[in-house]
């Protein structure tokens, strides 16, 4: 079906001003008056509509009848001609419907509450918020993607399905070819009847495979799917999230930091430059102040403060706080917020948390107490990056793993990384659709996803 | 920690010769002799190690003598000079060793075999053999994600746990988070106490996710996991791979034929240029004459043949075929090898295939008997892409469910896009794994995958 894209017209009207062009589209609004009537259409391409201008002393009622309702897919034909609205309009000559659209339609030319879109996410995709949200989402991607490309990293599918976190989990979804009803003898007879032959489950985070592979291909990252089984019924947390991992051998904390400062500003830069009529879109309608708080984070140096420093900072600012802050206890959204909001005014690494509040895995610093992570906090936010140093000597993670309870068995190919030829290594997390709410201004994390999956909502 | 890719010096050692160089790697083979040591490294960011040379009239025993070992990670320091080997090398002046590795190392500096290689997935990312698969699969993955942006297409990220085709999808994992031992008085019982409060499962498809997004934003594509609990213990199923699935509006079966011979040619096209390296290892040392094949591929006309023709064509062949050919029956890879390699010659469409054998979503053609479906065949491999025109007429595809007993109850949704402004659409599938085994010759799907998950293997 030959015809143009809606977006290449309004991109670069002039070749096509006084043409016939040929373009498909929804009708997203229509409007009849006496001599003459509107038809705005929009293909997904670009977030304007595309205005069919129908003289009805030339066109038969015939031809458009079917085409006023809202929702309706038409092909139409007509000359490009300037516009005071948007630019340019088609004057329409030839008009085919598509397919019909019945008065049922559940979008209608009101603008219709976030709630309500939520209960149609199939139909959701025809209104300009979600043509916006997902038009970042791709953009933000692409810039992900081009970022590691540049610089030499490996793009690496780490598994979805999972056997080595298994123990302990209970945020974890299990995965299983066991009927409901599977009768067994034991825990043990169950799962050796499984597909796997022992207990599965969906990855939390990618992150102990993309060590094991980038202790061999040097640089890489990981951007997929991760899961977590929390009950926690919030606007923030979606059981099914886009993750992003890198991770990067010969790499200390300091460096790591760096690569994160420049990783945030590169995508952010990049959205802003290639989605500006979306990021207007949202800077008006979503989030007021919204350009102006991504340009003030492109051109900050981040701030750095100790997680030591930072309890201090605090206990001392006089601020009437939810949650006590004390040295060995986890920073909350609220310590975060107001640390990067009030006192930095500027987003903020935090670095050096104690040891017994993170994982495993971390470098554990000379002080005996601490380990090099760090979390990155961003205004309006809070956290949106953790980050660390990994630790590189077999003797002080095997160590770190005993203090928590962990058994080794399900960490041998882990733990050989550090067998042989151990490298100082960092890496870091970031939740993609985290990053897009910071983005777009979008509050509830159902919003930036396609079809989003929280609990009790499939 | 400051220091310089190995890749750089390779790729254009001009700036660095003559000076000094700071690079760090694994040792991948270490040679003694009398006067003089040689320490070949590799960092996972060329294929190509680079040689230490260690002059031991300058050097003392003790600075390098750790790193004779294979395995060992190092940082080396030394001026960088021309030589034949290669192109250049390092004459070592300074080496840390930043891990040791014992003589249990599973890796020497002999071939090891890729069922070998197969039981220590974490370690044998440090051969050049999979240096160089995963170094063309971050490069297919770009040039997939290149391909569709430049072309307009929003990647999309289509939903992994989902509940829509559970019915009756024996090949489906399911997803849950009760116990192996949850007693429940009823199946009803049992999934009202799940985490979604019903049956969840693994995505096999994106397709139908894809569809709904794409009658919104136009042209999408997906390129994320997909699952099989197939038993089949093939050299190409695996129960996890990725799969990429555009889907393209106001597209009808010719326009998506021409878009998808483009895409393979492009793609190809791209890991060629952009992995000559890698591209020379493969077709000297997995598959002769595999760079003639895809020169071949990207420079040819694809063919294109009914399904009907092809039956006739197979059944006059005078071939002693294992699978009888008969029209309705589906074409066995034995047929489709046949085709492409000793009648065609080249990649084949093979179009219209009969209703019955292929999937409900599909156009009706309007001999009644037929779909717009296409499967593209290639020499050595048979299928790599599945392709069709989707039925827009709400009434033929519901007729199309019911002929094949499928109930609508989880496909209102999916309906609803034929209901309100349903428009012409096509789309195909490529299985990302499957393109990897054929672009690089690979004849076990287990060889491309990072951590491959089969059956009884996680």
């Amino acid at each position: 079906m030959k015809h143009t894209d809606i977006r290449d017209i309004f991109r670069d009207p002039a070749p096509f001003l006084g043409q016939t062009v040929t373009v498909c589209g929804w009708v997203r609004t229509a409007r009849d008056s006496k001599n003459i009537a509107f038809i705005e259409i929009n293909d997904g391409t670009f977030l304007t509509n595309l205005q069919l201008v129908v003289d009805k002393e030339k066109l038969d009622e015939s031809v458009y009848k079917d085409a006023m309702a809202v929702g309706t897919s038409v092909k139409a034909e007509g000359v490009l001609v300037a516009s005071e609205r948007n630019g340019c309009e088609v004057e329409l000559t030839k008009l085919t419907v598509l397919g019909t659209c019945g008065a049922d339609y559940p979008l209608q030319k009101k603008r219709h509450s976030l709630e309500f879109l939520r209960t149609i996410p199939h139909l959701r995709v025809r209104t300009r918020t979600f043509e916006a949200v997902f038009a970042v989402r791709d953009q933000l991607s692409h810039a992900v993607h081009n970022y590691f490309h540049k610089h030499g990293y490996r793009y690496v599918h780490a598994p979805i399905i999972t056997g080595s976190d298994c123990e302990g989990a209970g945020e974890m979804f299990r995965v299983t070819t066991q009927p409901w009803n599977a009768a067994a003898e034991s825990e043990e007879a169950y799962y050796a009847e499984d597909f796997f032959g022992k207990k599965a489950g969906l990855t939390v985070s990618a992150q102990l495979e993309g060590e094991m592979a980038a202790m061999g291909l040097g640089r890489i990252y990981t951007f997929g799917p991760t899961f977590r089984a929390e009950h926690s019924n919030t606007t923030r947390h979606a059981a099914e999230f886009w993750h992003i991992e890198p991770e990067v051998c010969f790499c200390d904390i300091d460096d790591i930091i760096e690569i994160a400062e420049d990783f945030i500003k590169s995508i952010i830069r990049d959205v802003m430059e290639n989605c500006p009529e979306e990021m207007a879109f949202f800077d008006q309608w979503m989030e007021k102040g919204l350009l102006d708080k991504l340009t003030h984070t492109v051109e900050s140096d981040f701030a750095r403060v100790t997680y030591t420093e930072a309890v201090k900072l605090l206990r001392e600012s006089g601020q009437d706080f939810k949650f006590p802050v004390e040295w060995g206890a986890d920073l909350q959204t609220e310590h975060e917020r107001y640390m990067t909001e009030e006192v930095f005014k500027r987003p903020l690494f935090v670095v050096d948390y104690p040891a017994e509040i993170k994982s495993f895995y971390m470098k554990q610093n000379p002080d005996g107490k601490t380990v090099a992570a760090t979390d990155l906090l961003v205004p309006g936010i809070g956290e949106i990056i953790g980050c660390s140093e990994r630790e590189a000597d077999l003797g002080k993670l095997l160590e770190a793993m005993k203090k928590r309870g962990m058994s080794t068995e399900f960490y041998e190919e882990y733990l050989d990384t550090r067998r042989f030829g151990s490298v100082p290594h960092s890496g870091f997390g970031l939740g993609f659709d985290r990053m897009m709410m910071y983005l777009t201004g979008v509050q509830n994390i159902r919003d930036v996803l396609l079809f989003p999956r929280t609990v009790g909502n499939l």
